[in-house]
């Protein structure tokens, strides 16, 4: 961190503020210009709160040099991470293909919905049990029920699957989950990403609303720094003014990770538009600039998908979607 | 909800749609224009999902006309909520004064806070014990032992207390607090926003970075319709493009608010600006725009604030911050 | 449009309304609910502001059924626009491919360039004579000089050339320029729009920074009505609040225009991103969601491009990127 | 400036990198720690482009100590700017007020207007003649019939007159007029910005739909730099992820403004809030939070007004809202 001091600050003031630095082991560097003065600052300064720092009112400026998140950073390890997600390995060079209902509602459907994305060529199977709904007057997902369905689906299809979790208190639930999704409204539910650290299957991170990518790493931190090295980041639209009244799905948060850090990164064009209509068009753009994975939602009812989201697209299109995918993969090297 | 179809759509599908609306127990209203159908549905839309309406292949728009929110929406009940926090009525046409350090770091420390702040005219005092923080490196808060300092700080002083719960699990230890108060990035913390609602203390709910005025109600709803009518709304700054490495204060939320529900409106200048140096002048503009409340960092150490955030004044602003408030509250009608 | 209007209105001020509406040539459909009454217009209401419709007191919503845009809307003519740009045809289902350096500098340098776009497979050139900076410190480009040189290499390397007009006075120095570029900046000056409207060189017109699409087209509008139909739309990034302190491309907008209007719309993933580093991946993915065209900054100093922008890719990384490119047009349809 | 490198740069790199810094008159401050090397930039860096500077492949960071704004920065000049507006001073530590219609409709129309205003306490009057609309089918103003009716009520009410300029051409048309507005959209038009410098009229600059405040001091110094020194900054609100379909009015901005700069700043309640009903509340929090004037549209037309925006208010209810500001004004130090 550097720390740029405004013009003639008081001594006593600075000195206080390098022995608190010196307290937390960091080592100090002056560099003194003709008008200017900067305090670099040697050691690790991830715990120090850039904030506090630059609301002292003899400090002009605070950069820091150092990314604030260590574990997730692309100089961590030597190699990519790749997440064995029930036999398929997210992360490994090939983009994967995870694809299912919104909503899961009964046996028939999931596992019709199922076998066809696995003859498709589909590698996961997503569903939603648990649904955050931003009414609570509109349907809130089949929840335990739910979860049992998706039990029965993964032994009969054996297909790996991945789910949404709202609450540690449903931690136990989730015992035949091959993934446990926290959804972007939950990125930054602290209590939540420290228990699904402290558990080893892997978690599917959606990146906020209105997050940064610095965030959502720091917010992979929190899992990774109690134990659990399983994390997939996953882009799934932000909300912008320039579109309003639906989302913009930000590709480019795609390389952008990928510079940044070692972990595995997936989009969801599905809730990422909002619009089965372009849902084929993004997931192309997805695998185009170098996604690990992409998560489709599709439905088994084309005549009147009523029960469906509105970014679903058909088994029909999901098949033709595949075939386009593994055109693409050959091109581009992720 | 008004539905407008697309030109000649098929008989069949607009059966299929009409039967299934009325399953909901709704009427729906036809009305043949030359080139346009439009329905219009009578009864409680409040359970129907817009987005799955206006997947329809053969609806063109579909528009809500009655809000979505409905124990919340002004119509709801004739009197403005007022809301008890211990002693305090906020909501009762007197702009209320909240006031504490950010974090609660040791009795000392709070008492003389809470002290200074009783002796200035402020009415509760807010003080964080359990910290949301954006990287798990930094000060996450002094969690119990922070609890407990506010509860003999309450004991000592005779000030209602405000504190911030970050998972249903710590609510045994909130007995002693006034107002349990749900931060930004737990908005739509579903679960715990239904636990909040099961129980009957004041819930001070944060507007979410990016969050729209309409969601911040439906949040509210959770908690109203588990049966906790004790809800207060706090404009605490949304993220902008405008104004990038800050947040923004969005004033309008307190106006445009009091036109859509009956519940207190509050507003937090200091984590909604950042910056100590325009927080007084943030609060006196919230005072004239018509908040409930204000809520405000104040730090005691102003030689050397290093543990305070950067957006807290000291006591001796605050003490001429409540002079100026109570001056504006002559002229302005909340 | 329809207008909802709130419960029990004044009658007199609703036949107000009516004669107001009725000397416009609209013609009003009337919906009476239990409770709620409608009014459907039928006519043209593209003149009609909907803000002054919902401003009115006893109007509770107003909403557009018509989209405000005419002639850009894509069921204004049954085949999609091709646009000629120097011989090359932006629309025609193949993606077309416009480069060159941010800023015209010397006949050298922009000859240089050229014959390596040409030779690596481009189709356009672009080059930057006059700039708009955010600063008036910072050079503001090659100007009168920059348009000569422009001439120049189109003439002796025979290749179409866009470049950008900043003020209708300097309009007559575009004779020899094949397409005119409008920047974001100017997206909304409606003198130039109209201006280029009256004359019939081929226009680029780039989206704001925080724009809406339905502004976008609405812009294109104010050129198509002075009488020019070779309007190009061009994505080139928006600012958004979850990318602070970069722009961020926004794809979703190619499926999205192409959904409601004929004209071409192409990607300027150099502008879109900021990041050489990115420049590849996000060519190659807007191409994977159907642009017409790319347009992508090069330079030819690669040791030391100091007078480069920060976007630009060098000449073998773009030799490489076309190759690409034309591997994707074999799977895409545009 | 600050510039990071990476850790072990390739020496010549860096050598031409200093060459060409020391060739922009700069002198280098090199500061060299175990694993990062800075260069410390001496002297005018405001011409330097700072993205170049990134994109160089063995620059890490590079940082702005300099604010890249000069003549309107706040260390400029010892005094605030105070414009006189036809004999009104604007910037002199009294909230001006200045008002008028959305358009120039009539000679009757305005004169009404104006007459009210001054009687209520208004000291500028303001009027669109010249209207930039989104869409080309909406009305366009009265133009050159506006301008002129604007000057004759001018004569007739003794009143200083501000209305928005939309194109350089229009100069002339302005002799008579008090200050000339650049409206929101024409914020980063820089030929129209450089016109309006090489003349001597107080400019009004209203803030871009996105801008940020160093932004829109950098459009100021446009003009400043051509020799004009009276530019007044007006905030009238942003467009945000956060308040879909409507405008969020950013407050902050005038006490954020007044840090950086000596010019003085207003707000246009009106536009920034787009809605009548709140017109009033937001420009008594301007009044609160520091601003030099506010602009509030008002009509005349209470019963049905059609041709009027949604966001004026009547002249009683503007009457009520002038002697609320004065009471403010004895409360509130500018």
């Amino acid at each position: 961190m550097i720390i740029v001091l405004k013009d003639n600050p008081e001594i006593d003031k600075i000195n206080a503020l390098r022995d608190w630095l010196r307290s937390m082991d960091l080592e100090i560097h002056y560099s003194q210009g003709s008008s200017t003065t900067l305090m670099g600052l040697l050691g690790d300064t991830s715990g120090l709160d850039i904030d506090i720092i630059r609301s002292l009112p003899f400090v002009k400026k605070a950069i820091r040099i150092q990314e604030p998140y260590k574990l997730s950073h692309i100089g961590f390890k030597k190699e990519k991470t790749v997440v064995d997600v029930g036999g398929v390995k997210i992360g490994d060079g090939i983009t994967k293909i995870i694809a299912g209902p919104c909503s899961v509602e009964s046996n028939e459907q999931l596992i019709a919905i199922a076998e066809s994305i696995k003859t498709s060529g589909g590698d996961v199977v997503r569903g939603g049990a648990y649904k955050p709904r931003t009414s609570p007057y509109t349907f809130q997902g089949t929840r335990e029920e739910g979860m049992m369905i998706l039990q029965k689906m993964k032994e009969q299809c054996k297909m790996p699957v991945v789910t949404e979790i709202m609450d540690i208190a449903h931690l136990e639930q989730f015992e035949h989950i091959d993934m446990i999704q926290v959804g972007a409204r939950n990125m930054q539910n602290y209590e939540l990403l420290r228990a699904l650290g402290r558990q080893n299957k892997p978690v599917l991170l959606k990146r906020g609303f209105a997050s940064t990518l610095e965030e959502l790493l720091l917010s992979a931190e929190y899992i990774l720094k109690e134990g659990n090295p399983n994390v997939i980041l996953c882009e799934r639209g932000i909300r912008t003014a320039a579109n309003q009244g639906t989302i913009t799905l930000d590709l480019s948060a795609v390389p952008r990770l990928k510079q940044m850090t070692h972990l595995p990164v997936i989009v969801d064009p599905s809730h990422g538009t909002g619009d089965s209509k372009i849902v084929t068009s993004m997931t192309l753009a997805a695998v185009a600039c170098g996604a690990d994975g992409v998560m489709v939602e599709v439905h088994n009812n084309p005549s009147m998908a009523l029960c469906d989201g509105p970014q679903a697209i058909d088994l029909e299109e999901f098949e033709q979607l595949v075939k386009k995918i593994k055109q693409l993969r050959d091109i581009i090297s992720v």
